[in-house]
């Protein structure tokens, strides 16, 4: 009679007749691991009740402006996992990590060396560096859309703005460079008010990820990355609840006191200089990974 | 670079300090699978995203009516698992099945030989049988929870009724028998119009269950049952699309011209009989097999 507990596995692959091979293949899988998982662990008929109502109050947590099954996924390790599998890039390629759940398209483009952080609190930073390409070429025309949040860990779409803060895109010339001053961004703890939150709190694990700032890097002929930079100093770079924080996407960030900056302005508060160059692989060498 | 793709499992499961040993435990074993999954099938981010989207939107589905991660559970043979794996029975009991989402708590209690089903469309039929333990003696103050759709398919609750209807609760007397009157039940799909109905569709599946009539047995010392039995001549015997059918559970309605029945009441339509009897395993034996 117990004998369905092993029976119903291939019973449930065999029932699909997909329409989509790829479909059929994933749904497979699905259902193998998901039954191995329960087998493994004797699910009870308490804790199955218990993921129910987990997955319920993740759906129904979800708005225009959250998404708690990405934040779940982030904190499984599932999102960088996703992102590893589909980004391999070539040695000496710039690195990605997660998108992050507080991407907002549509920034406004700005001149190089702009301030992109008005009207925002947290200690002024002048970012610079060099986009190339993996033969250490500066690339004309590489787009950087950036955000971030401000210098107390709150993105503007937190604070209920209706506009843009933190966030523009800027075009390089010639000479690949870009500099823009922002500010430097502080720690901050993912949406820990839901189901998420309390699976974190159940793990014995906080809910924070380290100070980041976010870059997507598109430029013609290269693949595009999605990344942050994440300051030296920040505290949780050990243990970023979404598991984005990779060695070579950590940098200083050098304070300076109040003067005369790099850029020719007066700061009358501290503020902090950060450079970081970016290596962009060309689509041709990312294609060879793939098929290799 | 790309070793991430291995080692961040164990690394999200290093993190986990739980205070509760079997919630560390369950969720161990759920990040491996899920990982495992991922990496077998490599998943795409855009199959990422429509994960994402999928149980967004089941989320959103359910209401106080409608349960879609149960029905998820249901159709991908998840249900029928965990009860397998929790509901391990001596041999000769009468076996389990799903509780399906259309158990509504607290129907009437009503005499034996009641019609249950005054209200509501199909075709009359006499249920009748005995309630004994696995030793084959009847059971005295045993209650049959009972409830089923219509001869069209439909539950009260779905036909949008705040009254109950086909639902009773009868209880045994000393011979440990019970007779009602209901309708034999039809086929029906379950719900297809969300995110399930388009995941059954895109694996070639359909959404029906076979005809069938709901009991939970309770009875002093003995295991509660959550159990159907189907018509033997319904369709979607074969392919329930939550995989609630046993063979032991399978039983012949027998059809009979207008007339006198064994209750000694006139139809003046066709009418059924179906008899089936249960066996309900004591306590102590379910006992034995859980250590075993």
């Amino acid at each position: 009679m117990t004998s369905r507990e092993f029976t119903i596995t291939q019973e449930a692959i065999d029932r699909m007749t997909p329409k989509d091979e790829r479909f059929g293949q994933v749904m497979t899988s699905l259902i193998r691991h998901l039954h191995d998982f329960i087998r493994d662990v004797q699910l009870t008929e308490e804790e199955w009740m218990t993921a129910i109502q987990f997955l319920t109050k993740a759906g129904q947590t979800c708005t225009d402006k959250r998404q708690e099954f990405i934040l779940l996924s982030d904190t499984l390790g599932v999102s960088i996992l996703v992102d590893a599998i589909n980004n391999r890039l070539p040695e000496g390629a710039t690195e990605q990590t997660v998108l992050g759940p507080y991407y907002w398209e549509g920034a406004p483009h700005k001149p190089m060396g702009a301030n992109i952080a008005e009207g925002i609190v947290g200690e002024p930073c002048l970012y610079s560096g060099i986009v190339t390409s993996l033969d250490g070429k500066p690339i004309e025309g590489a787009t950087l859309d950036i955000w971030s949040g401000d210098g107390e860990g709150n993105y503007d779409m937190q604070l209920g703005s209706d506009e843009m803060r933190a966030r523009a895109v800027l075009t390089t010339g010639k000479d690949g460079k870009f500099w823009f001053w922002s500010v430097k961004p502080s720690f901050y703890p993912v949406p820990s008010d839901g189901p998420v939150g309390a699976m974190l709190d159940a793990m014995g694990r906080h809910p924070n990820r380290p100070g980041h700032m976010h870059f997507i890097l598109r430029a013609p002929g290269h693949k595009t990355i999605v990344t942050h930079i994440f300051p030296s100093d920040s505290p949780y770079l050990d243990t970023d609840t979404v598991f984005g924080v990779k060695d070579g996407l950590i940098v200083d960030y050098i304070r300076h006191e109040p003067g005369t900056t790099p850029t020719g302005d007066t700061k009358t508060v501290p503020y902090h200089t950060c450079h970081y160059d970016f290596q962009l692989a060309p689509v041709s060498d990312v294609e060879k990974l793939k098929s290799a």
